[in-house]
């Protein structure tokens, strides 16, 4: 299906929010998709400047003010909206009155309840009756319900990791009570405004624990999916992150405990069947790990599984690494993927 | 009390293995140290270059080889060794029996029993009846033997974190039944010898998990040190290294679950009672976390205590995390600190 | 013209040697290209192994022989050699007999003349009569002959920089008797090899010149295209690189006096029109300077011009700077763009 | 001679100004310096803070605003100020009628004309009667005017490299008419303060000319050193700082050309007696370049001289390196050599 028109018609779309990091490389993304232009692009900050003044890139887009883009938007098919967290939810309600779809990388439209929103995130969600209508666009979980969406809510970045490398497990009732999570960052996941632990000198040469703890708001998002999925009642997940110094991507890992009896073979036929065919998972062979480097500046997510003591048969505590880059897989390139999938389109149209 | 001779003599070291990254390393603090000397510097790989031909330093040193080393033994007060595993035994024996004090940074004398050694190492241990001899050098543990010690075998990077960072649970009897331990090191621990994974353009921008699994040489240790100190018999250490690319650090963040009814403020009050006056342990206060930067170019472990759930006072899971720097107080730095408490001076010399 | 059949079929290529930086890039590249498919991939040391068991990429390929490649030269339209500097003119050779069009990445065939050869790369040149047939792929200055070109020499990746960011003035006549080069580049340039200078540890943290003087083989490509370029004679290059610690990128401040009377304003003017309607030479506007970031992951060359004393309006000295991504507009990516010319695609088919 | 009292009383520092990367680098050197004991520090933006709270080191010195400075002036033997371009002149008026010595960190008293400050740095100066009074601290040029010195101004982190680099040929009369700095800068040299430019994520894998052209305020200090050592006059100096994504360190690559007929041994032998001796003067030998590790974390000067051909016995063009720790020998590094060398102490006490 493409929205609005003939087949083989060029997609436009309309981004919210371009100065950040997941805004460029959106901008980015689409100028490399075969279906899509870019009709608008808006910014806070820098409306009116030229986005080639604004970020190190040749595009001499003038940018748009949010309340052009409103007058604006009978022009665009979909708008990408890279708002703030709490910002998005008067955006996505001016677009989807306007009849726009809409891809949400905020995290305004995740938890599908308003009372989750107001527990997690501290602020009152002003737009409830639209909560029901999105899709939590974790593709390789959800695209079913992708399918012709009109109003999609992409993941986070440290919950994607999380969730696609545990959904297998979740789904054959091996999460065990409880799951330890280590993550590691990098800068840009912290965004692009210029705050004192983030600057070069502070970060570079360091590695940084931060939020640790159990109430990180990301834990929303790992119940959601994975106790969802599980048919043995809830998990507690143990979530520590980490700042890394590095530009790019995300590295989990995380320590689960199987029920008793459960192998290394069965773990990875259950990942292998879970999996087959995506084109965006790469599942590690036994004996190597998954890195950033398996994913960064791609939209894969790589995952690896290693038993605790290889020379114990019976040994059902599992240690599963999963990567991702934050700003593709974790960000822009899965809201790609969410579009490709809603329009009907190849879902890996310029995310190769 | 120093050795041979007058007191505020000048100590002459000895340095056996030049041209690594420890070997660099401990030039550089005995060269600051107000009470050493340099006496003579050996490197299998360089012998006859100078120092500064070799390493980025202006010093002028000739290298030379091992067996002049041994010839001129009775120049120096004590030798440290920084030669690769297995290569340490024949070079102690011979200084031993030089009646030089050693200092071997090496995994040669950790483990005090030579089946130990055996199975963890995967080697025959051909001096075993050095074995009981040697202290292990972890010196806040063991300041006492230390103290006139002439044979002392410096403990190993990661477990030295660890270590240190669990030693005041493990007296308690609180580290509980099982420990997961989650290491990020730089890229200075895999040494100075030119293999792909270690090339900049390899580590750098990736963070890379290795050797994950139950049988990690450096557990061995952790058991040595931590299970002994307990109480409680034996608690299970899962440890999982990763590659991070920075030159120096180590960073573990460590996931206890104590006994029922131990608390927060329990726990830190154990930690400041054992670690009260300590000059190189850094205790990080309520609400801030151990970071890289707390230690890195210093002798310090920094050690940061944090309730996983700080909304339930009844919440008994403790992530710890302690840093160091992997050269200093993981390595070269410790030696040091050993030096001087064998030898009795300021067990700062050299080290602020 | 696309070679050997039908219109809009998939261009079948070949890679030689995909172990190295280029080759991995090449292979990335292509995958995203959609008028090519890869056929087959050799590797002189991991000839039987997959390539995702060499590289951090989910591909399967088992790489082959190169002997192996010429038996199966028939199955390629082109074939990509990222062998290097020495081991091209075999293959080059044998490629070109078995009349597939032949993309080289090496030195091998960039200098026109066998006494070039030798005496800048101190070799022999083993198949001098292929170097007539040979077009310099510098697609903004060449483009012409590029168009049907079976054979093609890939400039290197510093006088990329050199050569693009000078154009414009050496055929205005306004390079000057001597150019100063200060260039700046990631390790990546320094190949795929286990060495020393070359280790996480020993770069990071770190810049070293080297290799500074006159007589840097790169110099032979600058005097090749500037030189014949300019109406003026002889320009004399100092070169001097740099080691950046950084994966990718090659930065080069280049000092430039005009001839009298020639203004920022005339420089500028220049550019615009040598460059008007190039895709992948990005000129920055007055004020502003060209960074690696502008061009990393990209197939552009990003240019700056700055006069030296912005309150002389008499000033004639210059200070160009020129970037790219060594790997891409250096050396992969600007492969790939010849091919796209030779074969009569769209010259940015892939590179977006 | 030692200020204020008798021999071997340890002296007494006050620290202006400790929030900064000068600051904090400073408060760590005389930690170690076995004859200075701190007696407070300022902070404008952390007064009432305690320093352990605003980095990552264990010290609990509460910070004092600096006007509780002023009231217990009488309580330090010398304050060093690192406060910004601006805000020293006042303080160093108010420390100097306190009778403190004062080593002021910034530029404020560099030029030794309230003129030339005012047409470098567009402020009026304030306090035009002290000029004459601060000796510029380049201890390796200036150490006789040091001697007993009761003001000092500490040079630039730029022009130390560059001064230190070319001394030795501009007493000779060598430096020719231009000279061409090309230099890279750690990101530490911007300052710490929160500005998107020096973000992780935007100096990270990056690189960036800035202030690229004639007028950049440090070309004052080397016009100061070099113009008024050279018999010859007035040599024209091009200057093109760099953003170099690193912590530390500055390395300035520089175009010389010689009079006719200067030959490299000439230079090299210039070099060698103008710094015989100089304990933070590390002359590289012919072959090896000056890079940032000759010099982190350390009080000294990297300097390596190469012809640029050397098959050119006649050649008269040099590159001359010079590399440095802006933090130490750029600034706090040589603030207490200057104090050593004021107070009589050892040279390179509390520097190695």
């Amino acid at each position: 299906m493409v929205a609005r028109g003939e087949k083989n018609r060029m997609l436009v779309a309309g981004i919210a929010g371009a100065t950040g990091y997941t805004g460029i490389e959106l901008v980015q993304l689409l100028h490399r998709h075969p279906q899509v232009k870019i009709g608008w692009i808006t910014s806070a900050s820098s409306a009116g400047k030229r986005l080639c003044d604004v970020h190190a890139v040749p595009w001499e887009y003038t940018l748009i003010a949010l309340d052009d883009a409103y007058a604006r938007a009978s022009e665009v098919d979909v708008v990408f909206l890279c708002l703030p967290h709490g910002q998005s939810i008067e955006a996505a309600r001016r677009f989807a009155e306007a009849d726009i779809h809409v891809i949400d990388l905020s995290a305004d439209f995740r938890l599908g309840r308003a009372e989750a929103y107001q527990r997690w995130y501290g602020l009152e969600h002003t737009a409830p009756e639209l909560l029901p209508h999105f899709v939590y666009g974790l593709c390789e979980v959800n695209r079913e319900q992708l399918r012709g969406a009109r109003l999609i809510a992409v993941p986070g970045c440290y919950p994607t990791t999380v969730n696609l490398g545990l959904y297998p497990l979740a789904t054959a009732g091996w999460l065990g009570e409880r799951v330890i999570i280590d993550s590691k960052s990098g800068i840009s996941g912290a965004g692009r405004t210029a705050k004192l632990p983030y600057m070069f000198v502070e970060s570079n040469e360091n590695m940084t624990p931060y939020n640790i703890g159990y109430r990180h708001r990301h834990i929303a998002e790992m119940e959601l999916v994975l106790n969802a999925a599980s048919p043995n009642g809830a998990c507690h997940f143990t979530f520590s992150p980490h700042l890394l110094p590095v530009n790019r991507g995300i590295l989990s890992t995380m320590y689960v405990r199987a029920p008793q009896g459960v192998t290394e073979e069965q773990v990875r036929a259950r990942y292998m069947e879970q999996y087959a065919g995506e084109p965006f998972i790469h599942l590690l062979p036994a004996g190597q790990q998954a890195t950033l480097r398996h994913t960064v500046h791609t939209n894969r997510c790589a995952i690896s599984i290693t038993t605790e003591n290889p020379s114990d048969p019976a040994c059902r505590d599992f240690i599963i690494v999963a990567t991702e880059d934050n700003l593709i897989k974790g960000a822009s390139g899965q809201a790609v993927q969410c579009m490709n999938i809603s329009f009907g389109l190849d879902e890996s149209a310029g995310l190769l």
